[in-house]
């Protein structure tokens, strides 16, 4: 069966989306820790994250990045830091979570109110630094 | 000023070492969250990982790897998850966490307790299943 994030790359579950390539996709996680907290997707499904293909996990990590400057540009946080959890969906992703304070709590489940409107606001600021 | 990690690498200050490369070190870290967390950390001093050179960030994503699934054999957890926080340190670091359970807590701070004697025996242990 197609997990979640496999009918969200092929339109049949809406989603905020901030950049796609042929190999991946970005969008905002709909229970952010932080505002602007964003998910990378391979579109490949693939469980574990540390049992990606080689390459495909470095071109991952390159996406990561293009996508944490991407956040760091449009919403200026501390940094952006990282999370790779993955045991709610079978199919690896990458957490992008801005740090707009040092004591931030950066824990998933540790969730912040964003409205909908504000989400493709986020969306659209952080789509409009991506440099691919 | 060397950071902490600088001093470790260096020898200044000790550490329950699992593994070692020209280029990395991996050791446990002092304030666990979990049994076996481990710190990857690239020997060049770069304060914020996404600024690490583009090879270098994947390197160390590869040794991440390598130290990821030793973990995964010596403890046999669910998996294991992946922090990059980095506010502490001025020196990009990759958090290892063996997650035991499923709604095991992710978040750096929320530590257990582990005895030297017992950390000393995961490095061991983690240790003789890295395959460089």
């Amino acid at each position: 069966m197609a997990t979640i994030f496999t009918k969200i790359i092929e339109g049949e579950i809406p989603c905020h989306k901030v950049a796609e390539t042929e190999e991946h996709i970005a969008f905002l996680d709909i229970n952010p820790i932080a505002e602007g907290h964003t998910l990378v997707v391979p579109k490949k499904e693939v469980d574990y994250f540390f049992d990606l293909p080689d390459k495909l996990m470095q071109r991952t990590m390159d996406f990561s990045r293009t996508i944490a400057h991407a956040i760091d540009e449009a919403l200026d946080p501390l940094r952006t830091g990282v999370i790779i959890q993955g045991l709610e969906v079978p199919h690896a992703h990458v957490h992008l979570i801005p740090l707009y304070k040092t004591h931030q709590v950066m824990a998933l489940g540790h969730n912040v109110e964003v409205s909908d409107e504000r989400m493709k606001k986020l969306a659209d600021q952080i789509g409009d630094e991506v440099k691919i």
